[in-house]
């Protein structure tokens, strides 16, 4: 495993957006009952930090261009789960990685610090993939993820305190919707991360205001004189 | 080097304030000419990242309780500065630390990964010290920073970015100051750090407004008068 840096991961929380709904990228891991983790991988030893968390991310769901923010370091000295690093041994499904890079399992049966990513796709821009430790992967529902492994919950929670926190200072959100939007998928989609309701006037008075948004032709609905106007991010 | 995590470090912008300017402390490295670096080191295999953090500060400034933030990792390929390997490699400078562990000199040419912490401290109650790899450990005005080994100039920058915009929602400007202080010594200070002038009666009113401050007697001046109100900040 002279090819990665030694006790040092990435973990990717990815979010997306559907049906006014924030979900999350979460695998199963093979070959092990009921495991599920955040998309995660190792850094090469030449790598930039930034760069591998790309290419475990393009490993997963296909996109090149993708939003990224490495936001904290993990590193509990206790964050290890032993009871999956025991399954792991025993089940010895790490053998071999996308890379086709043999995984010394003694290598991996020590303590990592985690480099924490977050990341904003396109739903419909995803193609999801499996590297060769994952049985799948799959979209969750941000309330419905399930017990994972190491403290990855722990992770996925402080990304959303991070997410909150940018969200409207960075005008990220715009990388989870589609291209073109109407004002209201934007104020549901603000409401869904903020979780609390905000004026429909305030606010497409507040975000025209940031003169971010290019106005385009009116959404075809079949009723002519109710169909919204369409926008676009002006990056 | 068994005891640290190899490729593994950190390094931390220890923020003071005095004189109405914003202080950051720099290590002059034991043996190389005009050398500075930001006070750092290593985390040993049992140590969770914030208590290494904890520990290294500690070593330099005395203090057992500091106000201490990771804000995020620097691990781009080509961030060692080999001119400065090079010289610690020749001056055979690092054979011990600290805690009297040989360092093994190949164990340092290698690529690291640097975890940046950003602290913020009471000048007052710093008791500057050296650990073994430091010529001399001071302040320096934040806008006087020499050329530092490394990214540590842009740690320090990414700091300064993280700090502004924590400063005022988590109102973390307090452990800057001596317990006891006039409105006039905050004013200051958040000048200083916002770079900005505040009109003195609206910062007054927007900083009582948040009740976190307790008002005790007033400053003795001499000038009964005019004396200005101290005030302390509620935990």
């Amino acid at each position: 495993m002279n090819n990665y840096i030694d006790q040092l991961s990435i973990d990717c929380v990815v979010f997306g957006y559907q049906s006014k709904t924030l979900k999350v990228l979460i695998t199963k891991i093979i070959n092990i009952d009921n495991c599920y983790a955040l998309p995660g991988g190792f850094i090469l030893q030449n790598e930039d930090i930034d760069i591998a968390a790309r290419r475990i991310l393009n490993e997963r769901t296909s996109l090149d261009h993708i939003y990224l923010d490495q936001f904290k370091a993990f590193g509990k000295n206790n964050r290890r789960d032993q009871r999956f690093i025991q399954q792991v041994m025993e089940n010895q499904i790490w053998n071999t990685n996308q890379s086709g890079i043999k995984i010394d399992l003694n290598w991996l049966d020590k303590r990592f610090v985690s480099l924490g990513y977050y990341a904003l796709v396109d739903i419909e821009n995803v193609v999801l993939r499996k590297s060769e430790i994952d049985e799948s992967v799959d979209w969750v529902d941000l309330d419905k993820v399930p017990q994972l492994i190491f403290d990855h919950n722990e992770i996925i929670s402080e990304a959303l305190v991070e997410l909150r926190e940018k969200f409207d200072k960075k005008l990220i959100g715009f990388n989870l919707l589609p291209s073109i939007f109407t004002m209201r998928d934007l104020q549901e989609l603000y409401e869904v991360v903020y979780d609390t309701p905000f004026a429909r006037n305030n606010f497409q008075k507040k975000i025209l205001d940031l003169n971010v948004l290019e106005r385009l032709e009116k959404k075809y609905t079949g009723a002519a004189n109710k169909a919204p106007y369409l926008y676009r991010f002006i990056k």
